[in-house]
């Protein structure tokens, strides 16, 4: 099948809507305006098909003609070299943009992830375990977040793949409200998700899976 | 200053020598046989210098002559752009790359970064943060990798900045004896830190921190 296809559960229960990773990939076709299909594989009975092309089982993975890419940051790259919506063309654009997505995906959810993952499943505040991410997330991460968005609107000049991981990555904090203490971080989030772009990747994640209940 | 400079910090203590994360660079320069010089920043008092190249006052940056890249993962994804040691340049090999390296980051270490710091700090292991990170690593990440790798040698065909990435992450695990029930997984550990290139990367840094002492 020709063009682009992502593929993401055909379902997934409730609490995780809104915050399943295809949203990364639909906000940034959406934003580049590119023509795609969404295709479906099982929440519940993964198949052997299904590793081949994710091999932890996860989703979600593009197909671009004949090659398949599985990692949201590897397609978001993907994605980043086919529009200069989503990357800047220029060296140093590009660089910054390359930078700031591993930022992102590396540095910055690295600290986040653990700490959203204890609250999700409602462990104590006293835990040592949790203090300990605590503090890589508030004291090792956000502070030097907050410099950083406090001086400009988006990380590498224009908006790009980067901020799409940024923003949706501080997002998941903020749902657990981790922001309190970082205004312009809470900031860049309202801002990121007040795009049409990611808008519209939201309402048709959530309609996805509402459609498989 | 011309030419590639890696930045590191001038001294660490002793528990995490060998695996500050400006190995990961040194491998690959050291793959790629390219020159390059070693300069250092303070550990103990972290200047403004420091983070505007590093805005969370970590290391390693790269200053390839006026661009300076942050995030070891962008500084690989430059240097395998350098050289065909490093990264194919055919569309699948240099695809397959990507997503490998980003599921180094994303993925494996992820999960294995966590547990890996639980393991470091001592924490018990009836501690139900620890099992949900145990459980998050040997049941979601390392099965799924073991049957990866038993099946090649390398992630994406040659030896690639993904196998750098991979091999490290998972050489972490295996020090907290986290790899006892993934054979193939310890094997590739094995067989990548035997390569002269991750020796010379090792004894460097090892010599690196201990001139300091």
């Amino acid at each position: 099948m020709s063009g682009l296809v992502l593929t993401t559960f055909d379902w997934v229960p409730p609490p995780p809507r809104g915050f399943v990773r295809d949203i990364r990939i639909r906000w940034a076709l959406e934003e580049a305006g590119l023509p795609y299909r969404v295709e479906s594989v099982p929440f519940k009975e993964r198949k052997a098909v299904h590793f081949e092309h994710q091999p932890f089982g996860q989703v979600p993975w593009l197909t671009d003609d004949g090659l398949s890419i599985f990692e949201s940051g590897a397609i978001l790259l993907h994605l980043g070299e086919k529009s200069e919506k989503l990357m800047p063309t220029d060296t140093r654009g590009m660089s910054d943009t390359k930078e700031w997505l591993f930022a992102g995906l590396n540095s910055v959810e690295m600290a986040s992830l653990p700490w959203s993952l204890c609250k999700f499943s409602g462990q104590s505040s006293d835990n040592p375990i949790f203090q300990q991410f605590e503090s890589f997330l508030k004291v090792s991460r956000l502070p030097h977040m907050e410099k950083v968005l406090a001086t400009r609107e988006w990380l590498a000049g224009p908006f790009t793949i980067a901020d799409i991981v940024m923003a949706d990555t501080l997002r998941l904090v903020d749902r657990f409200d981790g922001l309190t203490d970082f205004p312009a971080a809470r900031a860049y989030v309202g801002h990121a998700t007040a795009r049409p772009a990611f808008q519209k990747a939201l309402a048709d994640q959530m309609a996805h899976f509402a459609k498989a209940d």
